[in-house]
């Protein structure tokens, strides 16, 4: 009979727990889709500060502006994590054609990546070798290709579903393509915009020389899908042609700047913390609306869903905004470094970084256990048709807060449209839709809700409740 | 032994067949990522001819081109079915302006609503009393009315996630507010845009005056959200401001048209008929794309995509572009009356009406056993993102086919975006993204392939293990 009743009341205590969970995320759905910050926040960040790479003053506007929003809020802390970020800069236009014969040109779309050094002055003219991946290269070796150009253009897969997928499968290329090159004597390479789509726009993004001396490093640059086709049908029928391009990029030294933090301290569990983050640095073709203005404003907008919704969280929920995503991750490694020299204890972590696009739900990097607990809740979600629960990757900013306690896990909104405008000069504030923004900024705070509320306390009732 | 035996061999019969499915697919899926037709079709119907409002020549050039398209893909029968459709005509472009002050004026952007008289000649200009509903309008009575223009300003619920639960909120507003403002003597009828966001595209759509007698039918537009915001915050500080509009469009007589039919003959079954189609005429404002140029071409590219499969269906299966569904039905109305003057079991009809966005499933108007059935089929569909199986509404066109034993079911794309388009000047081929479009073409054939293969044999067959 005891037994009874604890399972009974057990039973009841479930459901009006499930009723109020219920009613809480409808709550916070209702005030993203009706008063959400989160498109004013980010009609300003995309507007009136736009693109904000690491070390550019755009990027501190955005430090300032952020903050200052944060401070609006009222909540119970709001400071800047100092932190050295790189200061790559693009200088004048990249300019480049295909010269089929003298004299005879074609312009075409580049920009330069990331970290890549200046063409020579005057810029590089010389044959081009075409090849489909890194193995293709090493396939050449050094005597055909010591002295050209090296275009990789191997397309984004469009068979694959997640455009994620179909990306990672790909950027191999642009990262390592002029690492790579340079060791077989290339003296410049380009690279198939990051891009499923064919049109005019560069994709940038990041390319490394790894530990290449000085003097095998070449200058690397994007092209556009477009332009891309364009280069492989002429070399098709002339192997022979030049191409030409001049980039004026160059690192500059480190230079201050901030992780942007805002917080509500937990009323229970204060020292148990909850971040919830996307990165306030962008590439610099665009205004990084979707990459990730989009996170930013989310992240923010968080905090503000929690409190107008009554939520008073047990745990310590950070909004962090880090600082240099794109060209160096130093936000994310600082954020974790001063975390851990704090000896605090993080035991969740979501960031969005994916674009601003309808939510589809979240990927998790945790055990079975909390897996299984978390996947209990799809039920809550399904209202808001939000089906995806899947075990995977999380973010880059978080992941140097990887132990064998946290749990991280990444928005996962429709992915379809996102590398139509990955780093390139259209991610911009047009493309994104409002109710998509507020629709993944309320499926974060509720998923952030259900952490705070269940914990790891539930998962640890589960645990008793076999016995 | 032998029980053992026969569940045994069913069990192995399941894996191959599961397989089996699995395996096409992914050939389907793969065949429109890589090679699909519909995004050209569209670039087509959109781009080369534009705008298909019923009974005009763009209409007629699109049942041209549709035609010929579905006789280049070898199928077994390509037809046009004869309907007569009304024809309704915008004429010159409307005006409008707010008069809060004489002579002080601010133009404000309108459209005819479809099916709607014109204004006299030189407009109409008279004080306006706005309401949210119908309701309203009967509660203020013809005195207060007698006169006036009738401004319905109920906004789309923001915090429906189904924006077409929004819509079916709001649109007796457009449909009805003109028959009911005409009962109580008004002049005109201006009705807030059915849009979720706040831009300056004025939306079109049916209206209808029902056995209104002529003398009190008065003209409708539609007016975009931002200038509904304007018009009653103006209102909010003088009820006595003036609005003035004219519009010229006009019912002319009904004219000639066509479905157009394409159909793959079944190899076991080919009296039962599985149709799947769009509607082929549009609004005139746009070019029509996601409503619903997208739904024709991936019906069209449903027979190409089953036939570039190696896939021979057993049962017959009909593409069929229905012309207007926008101010009609004519066509659904005809198929549905053809079908049954000449017996033809139809056994599913599927419609996509919903726009090009990213499909997230289907929902179904069938019984429970069915659905049962349809339902076991999620995990085939998993690896597409594809989720959504729930019992509703299916398509305007196919809805004159129902009876006891069709099963009939529409395409879920994603809605978030689909009225910021829906019925406006910015309905156009930019806004539809060619993997979204692809990834519907071939969600739907998916779901063709299954109905086609099990049908309602499978489901037989569930009733006969039961015993």
């Amino acid at each position: 009979m005891r037994r009874l009743i604890t399972i009974l009341s057990l039973f009841i205590a479930f459901q009006i727990s499930a009723q109020t969970d219920a009613e809480n995320l409808k709550n916070i759905y209702t005030n993203s889709l009706t008063n959400g910050m989160s498109y004013q926040w980010l009609d300003h960040l995309s507007n009136q500060i736009g693109g904000r790479l690491s070390g550019s003053l755009n990027a501190e506007k955005a430090v300032e502006y952020t903050k200052e929003e944060f401070e609006k809020l009222g909540l119970d802390k709001v400071w800047l994590q100092p932190v050295m970020v790189p200061r790559w800069v693009r200088g004048a236009p990249e300019f480049s054609y295909i010269e089929t014969s003298p004299g005879v040109t074609t312009n075409v779309n580049i920009c330069a990546l990331g970290g890549s050094i200046a063409t020579p002055n005057g810029g590089v003219k010389t044959k081009v070798v075409e090849v489909k991946s890194l193995e293709d290269l090493a396939a050449l070796g050094k005597e055909k290709i010591k002295g050209k150009i090296v275009f990789f253009n191997r397309p984004m897969q469009a068979d694959l579903i997640s455009t994620f997928e179909a990306y990672g499968g790909c950027v191999d290329q642009r990262y390592a393509g002029a690492m790579e090159a340079g060791k077989y004597g290339a003296v410049g390479v380009i690279v198939r915009s990051m891009n499923l789509r064919l049109d005019d726009y560069p994709h940038t993004g990041s390319m490394s020389y790894g530990d290449l001396p000085n003097s095998k490093r070449i200058p690397s640059a994007a092209i556009s899908t477009n332009d891309a086709e364009l280069l492989s049908s002429l070399l098709a029928l002339d192997k022979n042609l030049n191409f030409f391009f001049s980039q004026h990029c160059k690192q500059l030294a480190d230079v201050q700047s901030y992780n942007v933090i805002g917080e509500i301290t937990g009323s229970e569990f204060p020292n148990e913390i909850i971040v919830v983050g996307g990165h306030l640095d962008s590439w610099d073709l665009g205004d990084g609306s979707h990459d990730d203005g989009a996170g930013v404003v989310q992240s923010m907008d968080v905090l503000r869903l929690l409190k107008e919704s009554g939520i008073r969280p047990k745990r310590t929920i950070r909004a962090v905004l880090f600082m240099n995503e794109e060209n160096g991750l130093r936000g994310g490694k600082k954020y974790a470094e001063v975390a851990k020299s704090k000896n605090e204890k993080h035991v969740f972590a979501l960031e969005s970084d994916a674009g601003g696009f309808t939510p589809r739900g979240f990927s998790f990097d945790c055990n079975d256990v909390v897996f299984a607990q978390i996947e209990s809740w799809k039920p809550l979600f399904k209202p808001y048709l939000i089906h995806y629960f899947e075990k995977g990757g999380s973010g880059a900013d978080i992941g140097p807060l990887k132990d064998n306690d946290i749990v991280l896990a990444g928005l996962r909104p429709d992915s379809q449209r996102y590398f139509d405008h990955h780093h390139a000069a259209n991610d911009t504030f047009e493309h994104v839709n409002k109710r998509e923004l507020e629709l993944g900024a309320a499926s974060m705070t509720a998923l952030i809700y259900l952490m705070d509320k269940y914990g790891t306390a539930t998962i640890t009732n589960k645990e008793a409740l076999k016995d």
